[in-house]
């Protein structure tokens, strides 16, 4: 009997918005895997601190330092594809062991997720199945206090990293509006939403559904840089009786 | 001491993909509300069908008829402003008396959700509380077995509902697209998919995380009219290594 490699979408960081199957299979696991940078503790695996049984086998998949090389570069593609051979090879091989193993993985895993790239090399070579998730993008519009779509508004989702005019396109055309992967990005985000004459609106979510969560409209937001946990919605406006 | 009242998502429709949280309100809650047609038994109730305590009171909120008033009648907006306020006033008033209420909502409160027209209302009357929850879309998108998003893309969520033009325009410009209240609108999708150039891509999802989930190519469906629970997905194709 070959093991079945569990794809489990942790949600947006609070323990509490895990699914109860998610909860459960990992409350159960022998195997987990999560990735995590080089000499970090790893997002994912902070999330479900205490949650591990004792005993379980941690392996933590280190990201290859790449921050030298530009996105653009084949040699990055070249490093990231030798890391994901080389890590799903391991996983692969526990799974024909006959052994599960829970990959963790932060959010919805097929929303914008990791695990993508590790599904895509498994799926034909073992049995994976993916536990969708509370998105971080739920988290944010929750934690702002209002409903990001109304109607029959037209919701678009954007990242950060899309060049300015792309960005402003994207926006203008948009009814409601979620904004990703900002970090460094803030200030080409924060010129497309001008020009998409959505500045005004935006709400700033940052640790959305963790410790240290804080909103406030983006205009009263005075730094340059945001951290990996921050999201930008502006809501619809759509019909409503 | 008064109560409050939570906004609990259940998610797409299976109970195990319920978070931690809302499973816990439920199964511990004293009132139950939740919408539903007139003689049916509510489909949100149906998803938490053995999980309500025994002794907790249900509050079937029960929706007027409105087949007979088209959507841009300004009736039809009366007739569901004066249902919505009946209904508040007695969440409100329990939750005055010191109760706390379990709302149920399916999927996501705060996204395309019924909840937010109860949330409007009681706001600023009483304590409200929103439980994010797994959206029907990742549900769907997980039932594919391929990651919607990759990479930078943009990914815009649609209903079926717009007008031809305003469909095509938004589906033209999306990288990866969903697209929910189908029902009676798939021929319209159809034509707008097609003139997107998306048609030929798109997978069509029924009952998704639901017994009777089925998954099919969008061109190999016949009908023309869907359940209320289909989505349509379109799978960006953004940057990977």
């Amino acid at each position: 009997m070959s093991g079945v490699i569990y794809g489990v979408g942790l949600g947006p960081g609070d323990p509490d918005l895990m699914s109860v199957k998610a909860d459960r299979l990992l409350r159960n696991a022998k195997h987990v895997a999560f990735f995590r940078k080089a000499g970090r503790a790893g997002r994912a695996r902070g999330i479900v601190e205490g949650m591990i049984p004792e005993g379980a086998v941690e392996f933590p998949m280190e990201y290859p330092v790449t921050t030298e090389i530009p996105l653009d570069d084949p040699r990055y593609n070249e490093v990231l594809s030798g890391f994901y051979a080389e890590v799903t090879a391991h996983l692969a091989k526990l799974a024909e062991g006959g052994d599960d193993v829970v990959v963790l993985c932060e959010g919805d895993p097929f929303f914008y997720g990791s695990f993508m790239h590790l599904y895509e090399r498994l799926k034909d070579r073992c049995e994976v199945q993916v536990v969708p998730a509370i998105t971080g993008m739920s988290a944010a519009w929750t934690a702002t206090g209002a409903p990001i779509t109304w109607g029959d508004d037209v919701l678009s989702v954007v990242m950060g990293t899309l060049n300015e005019d792309a960005l402003a396109d994207a926006m203008g055309r948009a009814d409601a509006l979620v904004v990703m992967k900002i970090g460094r990005n803030l200030a080409k985000v924060r010129r497309a939403l001008e020009a998409a004459g959505k500045a005004e609106r935006a709400v700033l979510v940052q640790y959305a559904a963790m410790a240290g969560q804080t909103v406030c409209p983006l205009v009263e937001f005075d730094g340059d840089v945001l951290p990996y946990f921050s999201i930008i919605v502006v809501h619809g406006q759509g019909r409503r009786p």
